[in-house]
């Protein structure tokens, strides 16, 4: 039988620890094919590259992996992948290990999550894989089983058309206690830009924000992470808010 | 009683013609304060600036309008407008009128939508309208009459927690039918890079793609525009696919 085909993608870059420790553990289930940034991409959500050339340029980083680096954002290596570098369709796309939290209203925001979305919208089983700690040397020992395990059973049944998955993955030290299938937490950043005067007295800003989660909920992510669990948020892009056409269906649209 | 207050932001950049034409209609509704890119940023997505500072320039672009423009994406212009450059919570932001169609699945890659859930996601109403043009001299003559109905329903009724609205106007010279409520098609962009040589003899890729549409319902967006209406989107930021939660918890998710 043939082996699955896997393409990795992530937005830390093609040189983060997580996409090393992704790389490793999809060799161990299939052909595996990486495709990622040549540069951080946090924070890209679904950005693509319109105005500018792209540069794809093959790598020697994985061993007997075929591996690539682009230019681009994560949608855009997805892309290129898909069209330009893939032998085959791939049977399953993960991205990540994300250094840091995708988790509640993070999914929006993330690059690592984006270029999952991208290669679900091509009608892959797709999944991205967060690790709730910032670090660029986070340990990522203690994610591996849970990465494998949610890869293969991707991988054995599949998922619904037009779903992904959104996996976060507490820091090391966490005692685990198991896997859990959630919500995305209603949570939002509540910004406070740091405002800063460069050299020649002209002010500048820069982003910051705090976390703010309202959402007491006990099946959302964010309190599965805070109580010790891997978090699994199957995913969708249709953003039709399906119960809401019945509402501005009573509003007077006639002119 | 108190104007309502209205930010308008978009993705095109704030010298486009799209968002004259958003700030004229809106300045017959309220007070308005103008936070937009300083250069274009169609295909940004929900991407934000972390690695770099922001910059705050005034702008004399509206009249008597308060105008700053960001050398930021259009969810930057949200966030730091909101933080620092509107007197008090704005009572609806709005977004564009983007040069392009941001229907089915391009919500996903446009900066003019992810403006207005970023301010949804804040809890305030928002409406991204995008006119079925690319050119950057399309007339937006037409679409005025639509976005001033919108706005005001929108200011009237509100909308329901965690929903915004995504309004695509049919090009001019369509003959316009009215308004229809839409679910987003289930439509997808095959990627097809063309692939040319600098004269350095290096490759380099432009991203080009064919939409494809195949979903044939006659209650989605594509639809609507396709027969002469303008489509209105209810659409959200809870990406969670509920009905999926049951499916994935028939996996074999213990160790």
């Amino acid at each position: 039988m043939q082996k699955p085909l896997i393409l990795v993608s992530n937005d830390d870059g093609i040189t983060a620890k997580g996409i090393r420790t992704l790389v490793h553990e999809m060799q161990q289930l299939g052909d595996v094919i990486v495709v990622a940034p040549d540069s951080p991409q946090s924070g890209m959500g679904h950005a693509i590259t319109m105005d500018s050339p792209l540069r794809v340029a093959e790598v020697d980083l994985f061993g007997e992996t075929k591996a690539y680096q682009v230019n681009g954002t994560p949608v855009d290596c997805v892309k290129i992948a898909l069209d330009k570098l893939v032998p085959r369709k791939p049977d399953l796309m993960v991205s990540g290990i994300n250094h840091g939290s995708n988790a509640s209203i993070n999914v929006i925001y993330s690059g690592t999550m984006s270029a999952a979305v991208e290669a679900a919208i091509d009608d892959m089983p797709a999944i991205g894989f967060s690790l709730c700690d910032y670090a660029h040397d986070a340990v990522f020992d203690h994610a591996r089983k849970y990465v494998t395990l949610l890869a293969k059973e991707t991988l054995k049944n599949g998922l619904p058309k037009g779903v992904l998955l959104n996996v976060n993955i507490p820091k090391t030290g966490t005692e685990i206690k198991g896997i859990k299938v959630c919500r995305q937490a209603n949570a939002h950043w509540d910004e406070s830009f740091l405002k800063r005067e460069d050299p020649f007295r002209r002010t500048y800003y820069w982003m910051k924000g705090d976390f703010v989660n309202p959402d007491k909920g006990t099946d959302t992510d964010e309190w599965a992470l805070s109580n010790g669990f891997v978090s699994v948020v199957p995913t969708q892009f249709d953003l039709t808010a399906h119960t809401a056409i019945s509402i501005i269906n009573t509003w007077t649209l006639e002119e």
